[in-house]
């Protein structure tokens, strides 16, 4: 056993309000509690979740951040599968493997350890962050936005130690996301025609999933037209812009797959977005996957004569991973060169440059930003 | 070849306009065209469908009806697969054996022969009633609510001339539906949770499914207490009524199983329940099946975080049944004991009086009413 950890004085970006730019803190993290591990923390990119939260949720100040990689600096009470400098992918939805659901074998929304969405750790209610003792909120249970984190140790999954921690950050949440989408959720068949609503990271993810399942036609839709260039690298053989149309987008991919796509994805966060996705997929199969987090609107509106139809809605977390289960071999695809990652990310910042981040986001100008913490 | 058909003047009960009730006249019946049989119909049971259809839309004057068992009179041009005599029941969602989705082996919606909504024969946008010259329209494509009717070859199915017509109507849509939904569109599995809302012969059609896939609780949810009582011949375990609890029904529900229901099925018309079987059902696996055709607000609601956590929101005609495929076989196993029909008729009524069936099925005091032609 190694002596007992102690708090740890470091940097995170803290944000104070809703909106307002984040501010590099010197922030102190306990030591992690019985079942969770602390980890330090090499790379982190931004999700379009966190963007979405930090614009419209009223937990603060905050430390967001929940795609990143890391390595462990320290481990709590009755954790026996994790040991200091084990290297972790952080999971912003956890697998206690206890549950009825992680133990159903057809769930990955675990009971215990599922979203997070009150700024707090799951087992006692309360931070692991604070600012001269004043509580710092967490998010989705992991809050990689800082040098050194707190999780559960149901919230993180152990991987391959050769591989590139500021790589396979992204693989912690939106690389992954889509390709479980396309793969565990949907089911994409060879020959199917494939529409994609929203070009990001998660929306590209969709496509590489498709492609490999061989899927004839992807049509990807954005309504940012530099994501449609970018999207032929990952297998969107047609881009659409909406705003290019007179009539509904939905007539357009109706026309041009004889009746709807076999599968619909919304990867934006709007909600109408998904209605539009259900209004493009064809009778008798047709599937949309709902993966977008609006940050408003949360009611998706259904017209009952498209479900009457045989037309299918469905969403996920995560893809459908069980994320300690299966993520590791995701990690294993990507050194085997099975899936690519490395494409996703766009930028590659200093963590203090963080801001830059969401600036490129909110613009629509990346994929993935990659920060890396400091040395 | 026998010699060619001519027009039959016979009582049909027509709409002449919404909510008003119905008036026997005497119609003139076209001949068969191409690709259509006149049928002599024996039976015709009333359906919650033709009750919404009556009160909320503006197609009049109008014959009514889509359950209905009778006999061939006569064949149109190119018909191979009828002749006269042969006992059917007509099928209001139709199979051409020849579109992408009748090939499909995926879908019952035929592109050819799918439900029609505009009052006219598929074929030539034309009605086959007349009253003195004047057109009277159809009701999808079966307009049963007559001595004789004209259908498509693909909307009647051959079946047992052994089998009751008198009873096995109401396996041309309602019993066959909610079957349908439970065993093809659900395919509810052995020891599940199962919550059905509304009673009716739909919804206890799904429930009689659900016990023979071996359902280990079927909750039954109506607000007419009545409903309550003859639910339990059909396999309701729990009966709940909404209005008995000062809490949202979806709460107790699931408090009583847990977490909510495996499957959760929609079989009152109203799309505010539909949201509510989505928020009654589990997370992770929780499948919410719609059924009810809406006379009003055809839009259902959906919390986006209901889909994230894993639910499935799916619909379906006819309970997912190729109509002309899989429909006899249902009759044959009426035939062998193996689903029960005649239970759900609780009232058989002589054709003059279909008003009075229309007044029961608005009253909530009747599962279908029968009714039976003049010999
Ligand atoms: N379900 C999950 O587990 C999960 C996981 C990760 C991310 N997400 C969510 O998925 C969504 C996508 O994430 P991302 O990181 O790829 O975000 P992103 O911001 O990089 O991508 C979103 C894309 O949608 C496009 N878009 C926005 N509105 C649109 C519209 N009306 N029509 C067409 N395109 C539109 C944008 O231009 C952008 O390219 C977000 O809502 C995020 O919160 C969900
Ligand atoms: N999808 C299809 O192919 C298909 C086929 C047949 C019927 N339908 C539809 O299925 C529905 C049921 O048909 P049916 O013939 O059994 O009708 P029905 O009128 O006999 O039964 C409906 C039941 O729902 C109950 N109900 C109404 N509002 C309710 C509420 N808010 N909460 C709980 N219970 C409520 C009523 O009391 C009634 O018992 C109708 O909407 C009908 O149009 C669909
Ligand atoms: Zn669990
Ligand atoms: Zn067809």
């Amino acid at each position: 056993m190694s002596s007992p950890a102690s708090v740890i004085t470091c940097k995170a970006a803290v944000a104070w309000g809703a909106g307002q730019p984040l501010v590099i803190e010197e922030v102190e993290v306990s030591p992690p509690q019985p079942q969770e591990i602390r980890i330090k923390v090499v790379a982190t990119s931004l999700c379009g979740s966190d963007v979405a939260a930090w614009e419209s949720q009223n937990i603060f100040p905050r430390v967001f951040g929940h795609e990143a990689a890391g390595i462990v600096e320290s481990v709590g009470e009755g954790v026996t599968e994790f040991k200091e400098g084990d290297h972790v992918l952080t999971l912003f939805t956890g697998e206690c493997k206890m549950c009825r659901h992680c133990t159903s074998n057809k769930s990955n929304i675990c009971q215990v350890l599922g979203l997070e969405r009150n700024g707090v750790m799951h087992s006692d209610r309360k931070t692991r962050f604070s600012i001269r003792g004043n509580p710092v909120y967490h998010y989705l249970g992991v809050s990689s936005f800082s040098e050194y984190t707190v999780v559960h140790w149901g919230c993180a999954a152990k991987v391959s130690p050769t591989a590139p921690l500021e790589k396979i950050c992204i693989l912690s949440c939106g690389a992954a996301t889509g390709l479980g989408a396309s793969w565990n959720v949907a089911n994409v068949s060879k020959g199917s025609n494939v529409a994609i609503f929203g070009l990001g990271t998660v929306g590209l993810s969709v496509a590489q999933g498709a492609k490999l399942r061989g899927a004839s036609r992807v049509i990807g839709v954005d309504i940012n037209p530099e994501k449609g260039e970018k999207a032929k690298d990952f297998g969107v053989n047609v881009y659409l812009n909406p705003k290019d149309y007179d009539e509904p987008i939905h007539e357009v991919i109706k026309r041009m797959t004889d009746g709807g796509a076999d599968y619909c994805f919304e990867c934006t966060g709007d909600t109408r977005v998904t209605t539009t996705a259900l209004q493009s997929c064809c009778d008798g199969w047709g599937l949309t996957v709902t993966l977008g987090v609006p940050k408003a609107k949360p009611e998706i509106a259904v017209h009952y004569g498209l479900l009457l139809t045989g037309r299918t809605l469905r969403g996920s977390t995560f893809g459908g991973w069980r994320p300690k289960s299966d993520i590791p071999s995701l990690v294993d695809k990507y050194l085997n060169k099975e899936i690519v990652v490395d494409e996703f990310i766009t930028h590659d910042l200093q963590f203090e440059d963080i801001n830059r981040a969401f600036e490129l986001m909110r613009e629509g100008k990346c994929l993935r930003c990659v920060m890396h913490m400091p040395k």
